[in-house]
């Protein structure tokens, strides 16, 4: 199925220069790109691509990759699940520990419904989830997340690992459904490590262990360090963005996502305030300078932001742009760019496709 | 009108430890309190408070500020503006340049049914608005955004201020409405010498200034360096936050607005994981260390974010937290907190008075 065809789009014309913003473009060409190279990848490394619908939050681009060959999405939280599931979409991995009476109710709502899978790193955990399993009235698939160096959640050692194992196969209600990290990026011999010893003790201990997962769109090009693994969750991949490019884990012409802002202000020489802030754009810096480049300003960057502007750098700008000049900005961190906005704007090199809602905006919890 | 009273509350039950998380809670005792001591500071000192509803965003808080004694509010974009017209509230300003024709169009249809006042530094903005009073059938008022210090927009010098200000009077469509300023913390006694220089100008050319404005809840309480200013516009001292209070513009004890979050993962001795990241938290710092603090914990800060998950230190707590123990954070900048959430729950010390819709959330166009 072609991309485009798996949206519903609301018009708004079909001229960038007539659209309202501050607002996320989705360039859909390039989009189709990202998603069928990856998933060309992962059937060539033969491993399952299980992409990350926290980036995109979008139904259309969910379907669109199953479609191209993804065997199920992830999701990071229940209401993700619960917009993926209203949906359609049945085969998930939740990689976020379920805690707390009414999500441990609203999951065993979602697993009368869905193939859903979740994750533990406790007993405590654990004990939530088997509550679920018992309500949802079938077995949940529970796979056992390690820290394998980024020191986030998840068990911090194979021995601990294996216990927590043994625990989930003796709970009525689940059973175990494999090991699952988000590496620290340069750290995927650590993460290797860890697995084949956790996989090596388990096996001894007469527990199979079916899925190997790991995540992050940083290295998913890379080749070392994978074995022991056979299920890859990556979500930024979809756009890209400047974080990215910079780490060079994409060129620039992968980033599928810009923010459209106009000019508002030209104060003084080196200086364009544009309608795009930190409400739009975040603060998330990632380890860069500024907050988004601007490449047909001669990759002037956004150099501050308050809530509602951003301060362009245009002293190396050799065409100085003009109060109501459009810009297209790359941010640094496109997920919860989209996570700022209801509706998005879909477009096909210089065509406007129209605007979609973003489905899972907001979803935290 | 007591400030309860201007909700309509969705029920969500009564109980703090009954909701789902991340959600911001509202305490509006503190709120109440917030809005009423600013207001008689205003009255005493005689000059016009417009607070700024881009912190709240919320119909109910503005229409308690007008009733306290506001005599109008402050918008930063023209989405803000027509959710407040659509609530019936009419005497608004907006302090952000509109530009380009969907905009000025909008302005135009709030014209029609509002008391707008507007802004502008440039010919440009100038030329713009004029066709949008023109099409409205009426004199819009507009204000000269001048740049005091803090090198965001705004003319550049009192005689810029004249300059455009004598352009705004022989403009049709357009009156000069006063002089605006955001001003740079620390620097007030430079904003009060550029406006005093620029009324003078003017009345010498025959130009009345009428508002003199100035924001910023940071110096809010200080005496200083006002004159001439007759117009505050301030947002944040409505629920205050982290950073206010660590630079001793507010207590702790006046922030207004915590994140509840849940605690979801126990990795290790000095680590608590909770479901707040910069999904609900933001990653702004605005110069502190961290992104929110847990007093209840003994001040244990969020030293991480990712977008799901917040890193928090509890190496210095005396009373570990376990998995599933909630935790209310007090975010770093509360404006931009209240932008990711559909729905906040408000409460009143210990009790819980039911969710609301945060009506002006995203409207960043």
């Amino acid at each position: 199925m072609d991309i485009r065809d798996q949206f519903r789009f609301e018009a708004v014309g079909s001229r960038i220069e007539d659209l309202e913003t501050p607002v996320p473009l989705i360039d859909i060409g390039i989009v189709e790109r990202n998603l069928r190279r990856w998933q060309e990848r992962c059937d060539k490394a033969k491993f399952v691509n299980r992409p990350h619908i926290k980036t995109h939050k979008l139904v259309p681009l969910a379907r669109q990759q199953l479609a191209l060959g993804a065997s199920g999405i992830t999701v990071q939280k229940l209401g993700e699940a619960e917009v993926m599931a209203d949906a359609g979409i049945g085969d998930m991995l939740l990689t976020f520990n379920v805690v707390g009476r009414h999500k441990l109710e609203r999951l065993a709502a979602l697993a009368r419904r869905t193939a859903i899978k979740v994750v533990a790193d406790s007993a405590e955990v654990i004990e939530g989830l088997a509550e679920a399993g018992k309500a949802a009235g079938r077995s949940l698939s529970v796979l056992i997340e390690c820290d394998t160096g980024a020191h986030r959640n998840g068990v911090q050692s194979p021995a601990d690992a294996l216990a927590l194992a043994q625990r989930l196969d003796r709970t009525r209600g689940l059973r175990y459904g494999g090991l699952l990290t988000y590496p620290k990026t340069g750290a995927r011999a650590q993460a290797a490590a860890f697995f084949s010893e956790a996989r090596q003790l388990l096996q001894a201990a007469g527990l199979e262990t079916e899925i190997v997962s790991t995540g992050g769109t940083p290295e998913m090009w890379r080749d070392d360090g994978l074995e022991p693994v056979n299920e890859y969750r990556a979500g930024t991949y979809v756009f890209n963005d400047r974080s990215l490019a910079e780490r060079g884990a994409c060129g620039f012409a992968d980033c599928g996502l810009t923010v459209l802002a106009t000019v508002v202000s030209r104060p003084a020489a080196d200086r364009a305030l544009i309608d795009a802030g930190s409400k739009s754009l975040t603060s998330d810096l990632l380890g860069l300078t500024g907050y988004g480049v601007v490449h047909d300003l001669g990759d002037a960057r956004v150099y501050e932001v308050n809530e509602e502007h951003g301060y362009l750098d245009i002293s190396q700008t050799a065409a100085k742009p003009r109060v109501g000049d459009l810009v297209r900005i790359v941010p640094n961190h496109v997920c919860p760019v989209m996570n700022l906005f209801d509706r998005v704007v879909v477009i096909d090199g210089n065509e406007v496709l129209g605007a979609v809602k973003v489905d899972a905006r907001g979803m935290v919890q």
